[in-house]
């Protein structure tokens, strides 16, 4: 295959960052009729196993009506770091929210790439958390347990402008479960059994 | 050993948790005076692995004034489950903020046990999270991207009246980072490098 060829072919060629975007687009369709099918619940259980040592583990969901399995269980370690005076088996629980932040804005990212026929070739992004812990300590009623502010960072190559990838990221945001979560306030209630 | 001096053992044990709980209060009094030493960066690193899978690893964070790294490198994979027509290789980003809020609450009930002196036996919890994808689909505008709310269902066994360990449970919440981080909003800022 000589240049030309090869030229005309990337030109023609149809993105494939590997998203089903039919299958998503076909289920927004069926669930605007079917609202009751579009309620999911995603499960964590956790076990303490001393200190501020926990293990969490995710294998089960609802949705589309019925109960749901991931492929395999994900066993998660949290506890605190060596300077909070801890063992450090693990990320710290705060941690994993930048953990979800960056995953989900990606596959944001590669959804919209690929229903706007945008070829990526690598999607990296660093998140950076700013945590002033004086709050979680009590050590000043004024600042607050979480996070003060949360920056994403994105290294994106693909077969776009700057301005194109600007949109597929905004677009991303817009979308974002994890991006609405931290961003909006939810109601969180705990109890005792 | 009689049964009498074992009872009297019993009345006078100390809590062991396995939480220097003196480190933190030690670390609150330092840290009122040194403002600074208490801003800390939390950072997670993720690279795109094709479709809706990406992989995310967390090592190193900023904090008392310097750079530091956890032990090791915890790697962690998230996609997108099958009835979303992706390949299921980790859970969904969303669950990862109920993996952090599990392991928050269960940390600050141990830490609180044992500021108290209540001997904790076993912490579980489990967490839901109820989620209408409408809204993440774009099939309806009024239908929020992030959870509708979460629920978190505590089953602890200590050396306590139920009402001591309900109170354990609320002191948590009032001091757990991420509960805050999903009760309340944060600013996040997205970037294209």
């Amino acid at each position: 295959m000589g240049k030309f060829e090869r030229g005309w072919g990337d030109m023609t060629a149809v993105a494939d960052n590997g998203v089903n975007v039919q299958a998503l687009l076909d289920a927004r369709e069926v669930l605007k009729g079917a609202p009751d099918a579009a309620k999911f619940t995603w499960r964590a259980s956790s076990k303490w196993q001393g200190g501020v040592h926990t293990t969490i583990t995710v294998k089960d969901y609802f949705g589309l009506g019925q109960e749901q399995s991931h492929k395999a269980e994900s066993v998660f370690e949290a506890d605190h770091p060596e300077v909070f005076a801890a063992e450090d088996n693990g990320i710290t629980p705060i941690e994993y929210l930048l953990v979800g932040l960056a995953s989900c804005l990606s596959a944001g990212v590669a959804s919209v790439a690929q229903n706007r026929g945008i070829q990526l070739r690598s999607v990296e992004a660093v998140v950076e958390g700013a945590h002033d812990i004086r709050g979680i300590l009590g050590a000043d009623s004024d600042v607050r347990n979480g996070y003060n502010n949360i920056k994403v960072t994105f290294h994106v190559d693909a077969d776009a402008s700057k301005e194109d990838i600007e949109a597929l990221v905004a677009q991303s945001q817009k979308r974002s479960a994890v991006f609405d979560a931290l961003t909006n306030p939810t109601d969180v209630t705990v109890e005792v059994a």
